[in-house]
């Protein structure tokens, strides 16, 4: 049997760029200032600090560094993460006993995080979807009439029967039906996805009104606003586990299958896209203000493992701030391209007005790439012909309506770990860590 | 909002078709013998015999009049399901309550039946996916050798976790291992897609062995079986609902996805597969036997409610025995058209050997469309070219590997309801039914 190994060429490709970026550590090719200059970190957390519920040995070492003999950061630090089934405040209460460094719920923004900005949908009634206390997470965003999954099973009891222990034993329960839905809301992966994928497909093929017939549909279907595209993540597990990137794949083709029609997102939410770091940089600034800082942050660094959401998004939330001092006094568009006008929402994110005025922004986001998580530098030898397989976009691990852009994948910098990644940056900074 | 509802064209398209066709109820353009001659019947279940638990009324009434005060068949009477997670004794008794009219283990078929028949797979060692008594399933099949999913989640405690619930809570449990997964047969819509989508997936990227790296990937995979196409079926709720079809398309895009591979299929089984109505027929032969008949059966007529299975399979099998008269004498292959190659398993099954000597074989098999389950004739208007979205396949509930072609959906005739048929074919063929 022959050979082809494509799906890993891919990430071949990418590490060899990624290897001459990796030079840079040794030969800085520019630096940002003389003197020490106010910058931020933004922390990825599995693959980065953890691996499922297993510490990474580098990220506590780090984190020692980070804090002074008062247990405060150094630098404002936000956690920026695709997960997304939890709360802000469990997810800092985690982060704490792990990295044994008081994180608060204010420096972790989850996928959703910047929903809370989409204002104009708080007051529809919405259908949520995802695992954990998803009812919870859509009131404490500011999303006013929220449906679950459960609550649609229960008032519509014929339509999830995958499971035949599942389905109506002997009578029949009445249908009770529900107010209308307006927009879906997909927060993370969720359990059971036939139940999922059956009540979301039923809702946009029926305007909301999962009671009436599939007949009614229009299109475009009502509103669907996704967070988190990760395909993959790693966990324990040697190799990569499914995210809610994979239940979107499945959601978009069975849709694509029983209507002949694209799926149409209103937004993606979470990284790589430019509206969750411009959140994250507000976060930042919020920190840099309780540190007391009285200069504006000139630069972020963004430490993660995974090249299609921690380095694709940290390059083109860097492209955006480069646009948006070019532009200076003007409202700032987010870049231009088709591959990432998806990502924006049409009302909130789309200027820079989000965080403050555009003098206050960040010069740049640097982007490091650490080798604990989905990416290796063990990875083994490029099939004969990797260009092809990329060109050709047979393997492209980002999400469906991302038009690849191969520059965006070529991190500023590759390290070993996330204590290495900390190390450069303040060594590039010129500021001690010790 | 425009409204194009592009999906409900396909339907629309053959619902011409099929008006034309039934207009052959009341001028029949062919009559297949002068007197009496021998046939039986070939019977889908859902959306003709029921729709979830609650039979169609008609049913009831039809079986009434198929068999005599003895409680014996007038004519040979076999069930072909594509409903595959449970046992065919089990589905018997469920009919024979059902229709009360006696139904025997032997006259039903479901959608893994002529696995029997693959015996090249029996003695490998075969992951098998679905639900309810999978395991038993296979071994009543010949299966010697099978691992369940949900052995292969004990023996690789790290691989499931999209439930967050079910992920290792303190200690990491050991990894103990299994043996070599040689094929991986998929029998019907499994509960929990992600863990099946996610469990399977690695097996295809490590040959078998999940504890590997994903880096071991061998292409073409290991050998994948898939039982029962079905897109959407009907219950009792008023939209289709999804069937293991859906889930093939999950698994097939989510393979794409990492890969950037196309998942191939050994042998796809069930409706509207030619291997299925061979098995079929072998059951009717044997029910002649049982009622003494000394002539083979002339003709078969199939029944059923949908047109991409139901009807498709009837015609292609009709095509198929048209074919096998032609070539008399000569061993009989499958219909060559690369539409259906992918249907035929390369061992059993492509020969006419399966269901015994040509001569035997019936002259053909009309398809009979009812409208109590799928299709329906009660729906809306054309669009404004239907025509174009059936050509460029926008909206195709077919397989992937159907190459779609129209001839094939068009039954020999529609009726309202299972009574109907019957009394349509005991009048076709000159015999008595009251």
């Amino acid at each position: 049997m022959q050979r082809l190994k494509l799906w890993k060429s891919g990430w071949q490709l990418l590490k060899l760029s990624f290897e001459g970026a990796s030079t840079q550590v040794s030969k800085p090719s520019r630096k940002y200032s003389q003197g020490p200059s106010p910058f931020g970190l933004l922390f990825d957390i599995d693959g980065v600090l953890v691996r499922g519920r297993t510490p990474i040995p580098a990220a506590k070492q780090c984190f020692k560094k980070l804090v002074d003999h008062n247990g405060k950061y150094k630098v404002p630090v936000v956690f920026v993460t695709n997960a997304g089934n939890c709360m802000r405040q469990t997810k800092a209460e985690h982060l704490s006993q792990l990295l044994e460094a008081e994180v608060s719920a204010d420096q972790v923004m989850l996928s959703h995080s910047p929903l809370r900005m989409f204002t104009q949908f708080h007051k529809m009634c919405v259908l949520v979807s995802g695992q954990g206390p998803v009812k919870e997470v859509a009131h404490n965003l500011g999303f006013e009439d929220v449906v679950t999954i459960d609550m649609l099973r229960e008032a519509y009891p014929l339509l999830d029967i995958v499971d035949v222990d599942r389905r109506p034993k002997d009578m029949i329960p009445p249908t009770k039906g529900l107010r209308k839905i307006d927009a879906v809301i997909l927060f993370g992966e969720p359990v059971r996805w036939e139940t999922n994928l059956q009540l979301i497909v039923d809702v946009l093929l029926t305007s909301g009104c999962p009671g009436n017939d599939w007949n009614a549909v229009q299109y475009p279907h009502i509103p669907v606003l996704a967070c988190n595209m990760d395909l993959l993540w790693m966990a324990e597990a040697k190799n990569p586990r499914f995210g809610h990137g994979m239940f979107l794949v499945c959601l978009e083709n069975l849709y694509k299958k029983v209507t002949g029609h694209d799926l149409k997102y209103e937004a993606l939410i979470g990284k790589p896209s430019v509206v969750t770091y411009n959140y994250a940089e507000l976060l930042i600034r919020q920190q840099a203000e309780k540190l007391g800082w009285t200069t504006p942050v000139k630069r972020l660094y963004a430490i993660g493992d995974n090249p299609m959401a921690d380095i694709y998004g940290a390059n083109l939330y860097n492209r955006y701030l480069q646009t948006a001092h070019l532009t200076k006094g003007r409202p700032v568009e987010a870049p231009t391209e088709s591959a990432v006008s998806q990502m924006f929402p049409s009302g909130p994110g789309r200027s820079a007005g989000i965080s403050g005025a555009e003098d206050e922004l960040p010069e740049g986001c640097s982007s490091i790439l650490v080798c604990t998580g989905v990416y290796s530098k063990d990875q083994e030898e490029l099939p004969a012909d990797p260009t092809e397989t990329v060109t050709e976009q047979k393997i492209f691990h980002g999400h469906r309506d991302f038009r690849f852009d191969p520059d965006l994948t070529q991190p500023s910098f590759v390290v070993d770990d996330v204590k290495e990644a900390v190390e450069l940056v303040f060594h590039q900074e010129g500021w001690p860590l010790e």
